[in-house]
């Protein structure tokens, strides 16, 4: 057998990690799609259609660590391009691959199908430079090195990149074996050292450190490395909404959720009193902080991200989070004595105290609390389910996926194809509100075919409650078409006792269905939640106002 | 009240003819979409998800003439481009119009959610540059001139054009009153004139002329102008697949669907033999001429084209088709006086003599062809429908909607949302495979809420046939899950009498199922067909070989 650019290709994706491989069929990728189905590390996973793939290759990056994703030219790729500026935002690596028309085709400059029809195949990629770290369109000649060049930086930078595969050229013959591969970030320097220094002795020096940390840390796994310099320090952490997972929320340290104004008081007073907020892989988003409404100084706030650092008065661009998280635990930064108060989100109803009472956002989010497990995969929709669900007090190990910067609606429910696909032994809940399911419901299709077997919650308040807060309570274009939801595993497919079907109206029915659920793990579970129609989270209608007043 | 930026917008988009606006509401929108359901001329589509706008808006604008479609910063637009760019290859005006934060956020990079959280917000409408003829960034200032530019754009080239339009713009005072706007095309000038008598002298000498047409007529709805230049001159004409409808089929001089080496025999001889082809809006492309199959010599097509025009030794690409075709017609060509067979598709089965035997694609589409009638809109997906019904002999006003050239498989489903939203009284026939329906199946729900009537045959061949046929028969790929597609219209909140379902396994049935159709009007019709999985249009066999060797 020949030795392929496709063999290559798929070889490093298998060596970096990834499993399997999210997609759509089209004419400019099927020749290739055999080299994915005939590799016995690799299995396709075909989407209904190319933004669901984004969203579940998205999903399956954010648990698995890297994904790769296969579309076809133009139509195929376009459809995917909201799904990888997510991807970008949030800093998830996923590998786009295009399928293209063949080399020969291509510099004949042919009106072909799937382009615009002007003799031009350059523009898409083009269109992919924004959203992705780095961009690449193959060659027999230079496939192997552009392939690791654009994989490592996928790494490096936890971010997509797009790979051009003209169909041609994914068979053409290349030299077996993987060229070496090396992903070690670069040290620091003495310079670099003097700064960490400095600013040991700020952090000494101060009466409130505390830490706030964020997304990058869930996308660069620095979970265990964050936990123990918390430790060693003993300096107290607070978490944004957006990378909510960062740090073990049972740890002594652990103060609570940060989102500004609308934090828990708390939490809010010690954060917004600190006179040292040692920012570690957090960003700080009008979504995270109700619309900007932090109240410490910017001054007292040292940034130590990805590549974008601030401390004190210095800025760097070129040293890895992983790199400062190491250097900052060797700081022999000095141990702070203080107990402190974990800020435990009041439970609204307990489980054994449910009384049949009408379902509300409330009782919802606190009684889905209360069956966390630890390791559980939770998902959670922007909307109500997001900020419903980012107040609760988080068993060790688990992982909160949303996608509160991005912010497109209907990610979610294929997402969880992903992360449930990453990790079958995991258990994944998903909880997503009638108005986003419709925009991305045919991928229960791909589930039910995969046979995997989460939880979905679809929260029927019939419509945008999300937007009707923010704007337009009784408008129409806040409206959505009434469905049948607990008919759609059915309509998709599901044969009898694939999916089992619940419904709940009140606290006291949630709670004999989660009972129901726990007591049958070998199928997938899909329960209708009813909640009224302007009911949600507290704080969505604080932050629903900070976004209608940024919007003036 | 005071009169704003979004007034002049939304009352300029009336003044064009737009009368119904497609889009997904978001926070950065809201705002205006308050002008858009106070405009007495105006209705809001609100649509399951983005793409499905795009297809819906593009579907509104190939009937109406031009179209708009209204979607939120990043999230909403991105999912948007697969659409835009298929509107632009496909000539389609559609006015794509993004709500952004507004210019006080954007001016301080502020990171602000559905962004890539890092300050700048010029990266998303640089992605629509190479899908649309224009851009533009609304302000206060230059709203007025510059919404009717990049309108007048639209108009003239048919082609998309997106409008930034920042939320707190959107509601800053403008004069009230529409700028003068002209969209008179430029006449030619005394050296075209010489080109034009060097060719009636070319076309009056040559033996066998042929006109070729094609997509640009549909678009700039020249139709008239080119039947009355046909009729004028006796020359017997053929058109392509991309754009089938532009000429009547029920004219003398029209002799038949030309598609290179699949043509019908007589079909092709004639025009490959030509001495003289007349090329008036037509673009050969791969799927039009089952891969560049045309067998007449390149350098006897004169070719007429929008703005690029390619005669004897001239070019030039300033002058419009419609501007050109007035030319023809007064260019006195010498009227032949041939008389020209038309090709009439010999029909495999008759209405009258059905006989229960399996329902084939050749029965399916032979049968179809009889029960169309003047002024239907036939829409078909590209796959076993779009090659299946292109050679349908159609009878006069008939609109063929398909995507030959973009080729994205879903369009048709949320397109027919368009067509049938832009005339209400046309009766829409839409022929969609079941691998194509799953990518946007939703947009059936708003189908449903507006109460349209349309007419949907689901082809159920168990998979994606087309891509079958070109690469991996057997390959799992090419499989998809077998849903339950007549409950589709039930799931997604069709009442009791809303939607006549159908089921159509013979020829006899497909006969019983069309009468009944016949026989209620009142209602949507939903018809589920079912076909072997192998069985196809024999040329989409051709064309698929054809795909797969230009794949090699």
């Amino acid at each position: 057998m020949t030795y392929t650019v496709g063999h290559y290709l798929f070889d490093r994706l298998v060596d970096v990690g990834v499993d399997r491989v999210f997609g759509v069929p089209g004419d400019f990728n099927l020749t290739f799609l055999d080299t994915i189905v005939s590799h016995d590390k690799l299995q396709w996973i075909g989407n209904t259609n190319e933004l669901n793939a984004a969203y579940a290759a998205d999903g399956y990056g954010r648990i698995n660590g890297i994904s790769a994703m296969v579309t076809t030219y133009g139509v195929g790729e376009l459809s995917t391009v909201n799904g990888v500026a997510g991807s970008y935002a949030e800093r998830v690596p996923v590998v786009a691959i295009t399928g293209g028309p063949t080399s020969v085709v291509e510099h004949a400059g042919k009106y072909v199908h799937h382009t615009l029809g002007e003799g031009d195949f350059k523009d898409f990629q083009k269109m992919f430079e924004p959203i992705t770290v780095a961009q690449t369109r193959l060659t027999q000649v230079n496939a192997k090195e552009e392939i690791d060049r654009v994989i490592r930086l996928a790494i490096m930078e936890q971010r997509p990149v797009h790979i051009h595969l003209p169909v041609d050229v994914a068979a053409k013959e290349v030299e077996e074996g993987l060229l070496e591969f090396d992903v070690t970030e670069k040290n620091i320097t003495s310079e670099h050292k003097q700064w960490l220094s400095e600013l040991k002795e700020t952090i000494d020096n101060s009466k409130q450190p505390v830490i706030l940390t964020g997304h990058e840390i869930n996308s660069f796994k620095l979970h265990d490395e964050l936990k123990a310099f918390v430790e060693a320090t003993n300096i107290p952490i607070a978490q944004l909404s957006l990378g909510k997972g960062a740090i073990d929320e049972t740890i002594d340290q652990y103060i609570g959720m940060y989102a500004g104004a609308i934090s828990e008081d708390d939490v809010r007073n010690y954060v917004d009193s600190s006179d040292c907020i040692i920012n570690i892989g957090a960003k700080l988003t009008d979504s995270a902080t109700a619309g900007f409404s932090q109240k410490f100084d910017a001054k007292d706030m040292q940034i130590i991200n990805h590549r974008n650092t601030d401390i004190l008065n210095y800025h760097d661009e070129d040293i890895a989070l992983s790199v400062w998280l190491k250097e900052l635990q060797d700081l022999g930064i000095n141990k702070r004595n203080d107990e402190y108060k974990t800020y435990q989100h009041q439970y609204d109803v307990l489980v054994d105290e449910v009384t049949g009472n009408e379902l509300t956002q409330k009782s919802l989010h606190s009684l889905m609390n209360q069956y966390l497990e630890p390791n559980d995969i939770l998902l959670a929709e922007q909307g109500t389910s997001f900020f419903g669900a980012y107040e609760m007090h988080l068993p060790s190990k688990v992982s909160y996926i949303g996608q509160p910067l991005w912010g497109s609606i209907g990610y979610t429910l294929p997402a969880l194809l992903g992360t449930q696909m990453a990790d079958l032994d995991r258990r994944n809940i998903l909880m997503i509100g009638d108005g986003s399911l419709q925009l991305t419901v045919q991928s229960i299709s791909t589930m039910i075919r995969e046979g995997i077997k989460p939880i979905i919650f679809v929260v029927n308040n019939d419509g945008y409650t999300v937007e009707r807060i923010i704007h337009g309570e009784k408008q129409h274009y806040n409206d959505i078409k009434m469905w049948d939801y607990k008919s759609i595993p059915a309509t998709f497919g599901a044969k009898e006792g694939e999916v089992e079907l619940h419904d709940v109206k009140t606290d006291k029915q949630f709670v004999e269905v989660f009972e129901k659920i726990n007591k049958n793990k070998e199928v997938m579970h899909y329960v209708e939640l009813h909640t009224a129609v302007m009911d949600a989270p507290e704080n969505l209608y604080e932050i629903g106002k900070a976004f209608a007043n940024q919007n003036k």
